[in-house]
């Protein structure tokens, strides 16, 4: 991990944090470059406990976020992080935004991008991100997509987040990380969302069944708390893993 | 690789040359414990050529196969190889032979198994074997399975050979393999089937196709050659790969 | 069924009365409160016959089309009914669009929602509007998607209608509804469309076939006409059913 | 559910409380007639814990499962009960034992079976099982299936548990069942398996997971705890559900 | 088709009629050379109405259905017809069974083999027979699979039926073919079938229904009865169909 | 193929050369009207090497790229080509060329059409096309879809080229076209693309590799070069083929 670079592309606020805080606290101590790129606010589909207060405003959510996200960051330990403020729910991908998420790809040069996967039963922006990162990795690729400065490079690895609603939104785990180390640090993120306290047991204890499931197939009886995620592509390399 | 235990298990005697030769010759390049077993002699289902010859008797082609499989391990440099001669085209794998591959499994204990993938248009005998091997692998694990002297063992990882028509199979490589090193090993262990040109010409080019697919998917321009796999669970560890 | 809020949302002029006619006479005969969205006249895509006629115009379509849906509305029992008269072959289902669908969801807070299901081999818009309603139903729940007087509402039940040919639509049928006591509103509202003859005979023969699979599937040998559904979501409830 | 006959599957003596013991316990309260078929004591597939002891033995294993499954089953509520004593890891399901079981099916006249589900990654006895269920269901059903003194049924529904790893079990779930009001006797009942801790929390979590799950599906807060179903057939009936 | 060599494997006695009856009747009508195997009188499974008479035996019903099944080859215009007489509901297809097969196979030299799709919801019998054929057709094509006389051939084409509940047996149509012209000897072969009077009328209906997905599919409005089918392997030839 | 009409649907310059090349070639040797579109000049996405060159421009790539187009279709037999210049990587398939190609299909009256098929790992502008080619096909049947002087036509038939990585595309091979006769021609082709020699060798290793399968399936040992193709809809006409 050390000295890789590492892009996260979260479709809104606290995604990156439920879904892989335990990954990314990970690799960040490991020595890891991690470039945080948020999409949106979340303010439209998940911020529904703060529009609950009486005479609430967008721009008084998008406050409230912005503070949380800066905090959970801290403590996760990310430094380089972009909140490109896109409008959510629907969330609008259109080709001048894919442009600017092929250059964010070329000028990070990531050896892995984590977002999300392909499938979610309850949240249509989830699967519309996973796209729009496969394509603007593919057009990073391309000589031919000319971003004056910013040579193409090769195809980056990519790996989807769990979503919440695993089995009926197609998603298969095929690769599972201990976080056994981070998950204290995960939790500590986890509760600058204040207003969503049953996610954050949620994912503590999904957590712990992802360390469940990693003990059975690895046989390994260390692992505690894992994350799981799904390839885009193939796994290439010198050994089987 | 250094001192892994890696087990091989080849429905017949030239599958673990076709379809993971190089991948084995650099496990034991790299000083892996490389294991074979060899179900059947093929001599039913994978050795027309052998049949044309007039007055051919079963006896004679289990001899010939015997010589081929034991120059091709020599030149890949498996020391440990075992023939359980099982009849094949159709291959019976009763309750008898899952003890026997059980107890194999807990003598070797592996790091990895290799073998057939559960999908092949035109080979029953495969998806069989993938079958047979999986859930000896889940009796190894298992404390209540009494094997006098040998107690039980963690879940091994299992890997899938690529089957021959690969899309009608439904096999989806997941785990692609650098042979750039030892594909001259694969080539000369090929030979060693003299009757069966075709495929010594399938299979290299089969190498250097995958090899491409290695190049475009990772951006690592060294890549020449390579054998594919399908995981039979999901990569368990410390980081992504 | 009593009381319950019922949402239909028809592509085309006629989706529902083929797809779903019985079913919904069936809710309508028990009390529940139906609403009837029919996005296009189906003009373009599902008026072949009509355009046979020399010097036909769109408008004089549209005509047609608004008595025939009229009428099998009236025949079926339907009092709300809204014809949105989005073009149609393709159907640009846009952002304003997918708020006009949300908030129509807040205004009937259905208790189902009848459309069409996510596959059609031979009619894009079909799938189109499956992926439009499923969208806005989400975007009906949440809280931040602010529409002044309509406060967000819970998770809606959706059933897909059957396509025309189902196995090469990725349909497979889940839902099995009996419509033997409804069978003849059905036939009567179908023959509306007078256009459309063969339909008339192809729909009514599904019902029988779907008639035959409920047999088969419950024991129950009353149910003589059926249709067939998809649902978007498991089931949820207190018991088996 | 009052005087509904229901048969349970279970292929090792603990796997019907671990995957339906809120459901099961929830049907019996409500007054219907469960009839519990246990097919192994599980004693070489699922007592790991119990083969540590120093000198244990078959019949030993036996006796504490069997001490276990009696109480569990008194505490859910289950009168009618009987363990058919195969021998599990693998589980021999022959033609004979077909025939038992589809005898079975027509003794209870069961309207669901709950059994299960046709994949489990790492448990080839349960997908055994499930194939065996329903093989046995459909002879029941066939008049010329002659068990004298007991005539053929209709078809019967059957459900399939939740494997331990769904996702890479080919598990989706279409049946949540609310279970907020059996779930301490469901805890409690687990209990009885002391070896098997670990087992008792991770249950119990995926309780409070599913009743999440249920919760968002259905809009309805007062799903606590659930438990998750995959059907075999489709649901079939007068209305939507 | 003329002087093609055609083989029907039909599970049960009635099989090739309902399903394949008039693809089977056009290519005998066009001067093909079809022999026909039937495993099974299907008198366990297929034969419920025959045993509602009192005091019915195996013996009289397999008697009844020889004489329908002999009279509905007649009017199809079989002439090469086999009788295995397989118990059915199960049907054990062994090893011995196979090896009759493959030299059927063998002998036969067929250009096409017509039998059952690898799913049927509610007859188990089905897919082990469609296994069956796929492995039989597999050890013809061995030269290492000796029978005395009887030289390996080439692989087979092999097509498989349509199931009672296509959508539900995992059947994808993907060749449907025109029988208006044999349409009518279907029919008076179905008739053959007393006891089964509903499943006429079904079959009768499923053709008109395939024959209006023929007509939208192809263009051709001469299509009026079709029947469809399910390849085992891709279609290879000189162009494109 | 005498007088069929043929449609192309290319996406790039140069993909009708490498996946459909043989079989173009065969088309018009024997008499088919041929008809290409060349959607774009693929000057983005697929001229890797051209960029290369210091001071590159597109107007330059767009010329270099039609030379190339224009001799390969030159050799390839094509006379009726149009090159529609849109961009690409994105491609922007809106309403406007949806009319456009519609009408062109209209106007071609195809009885095939080739084009892109539905999935490509590491090319979204492939399964765009192939949902637009689709989307058009089926508008171009419908007579509501007004077209001054192009009356509506019958459904086309539609199959998709094979994708560079085939089985993490979804490309399952249904059909395998011969080209023995038509290599050379395709080879000549392909040399056309100076700057893309890795991928002459790759397309014509696949060619050998599709041959191989093509002699497997169907046993006519005359089969030296294939290439394989993904039919949209199912194969419908009076045999089985």
């Amino acid at each position: 991990m050390k000295s890789q670079n590492i892009l996260i592309v979260s479709a809104h606020a606290a995604d990156f944090v439920w879904r892989a805080g335990g990954t990314i606290a990970k690799y960040i101590k490991n020595g890891a470059n991690v470039s945080l790129v948020i999409l949106s606010y979340g303010a439209r589909g998940e911020s529904n406990d703060l529009w609950k207060q009486e005479g609430q405003t967008l721009e008084n959510v998008k406050n409230i976020r912005y503070g949380e996200i800066k905090q959970a960051a801290e403590i996760i330990g990310v430094t380089d992080m972009e909140i490109w403020d896109y409008k959510d729910y629907p969330m609008d991908l259109n080709e001048e935004r894919l442009d600017q998420m092929a250059k964010k790809i070329r000028e990070v040069k990531p050896y892995h991008i984590i977002t999300h996967a392909f499938g979610d039963a309850f949240n249509p922006d989830h699967p519309a991100v996973a796209k729009f990162v496969h394509q603007a990795s593919v057009m990073a690729v391309s000589a031919g997509v000319r971003m004056e400065g910013l040579p193409n490079i090769t195809q980056t690895r990519i790996f989807g987040f769990e979503p919440h609603q695993t089995e009926i939104s197609n998603f298969t785990p095929d690769t599972i990380i201990d976080i056994t180390d981070t998950f204290e640090i995960k939790k500590k993120a986890m509760q600058c969302f204040k207003a969503q306290n049953h996610l954050i047991e949620y994912y503590g204890e999904r957590a712990k069944m992802r360390g469940n499931h990693a003990r059975r197939i690895s046989g390994n009886k260390d692992y505690k708390y894992a994350e799981s995620f799904m390839r885009f592509f193939p796994y290439v390399g010198g050994e089987l893993v």
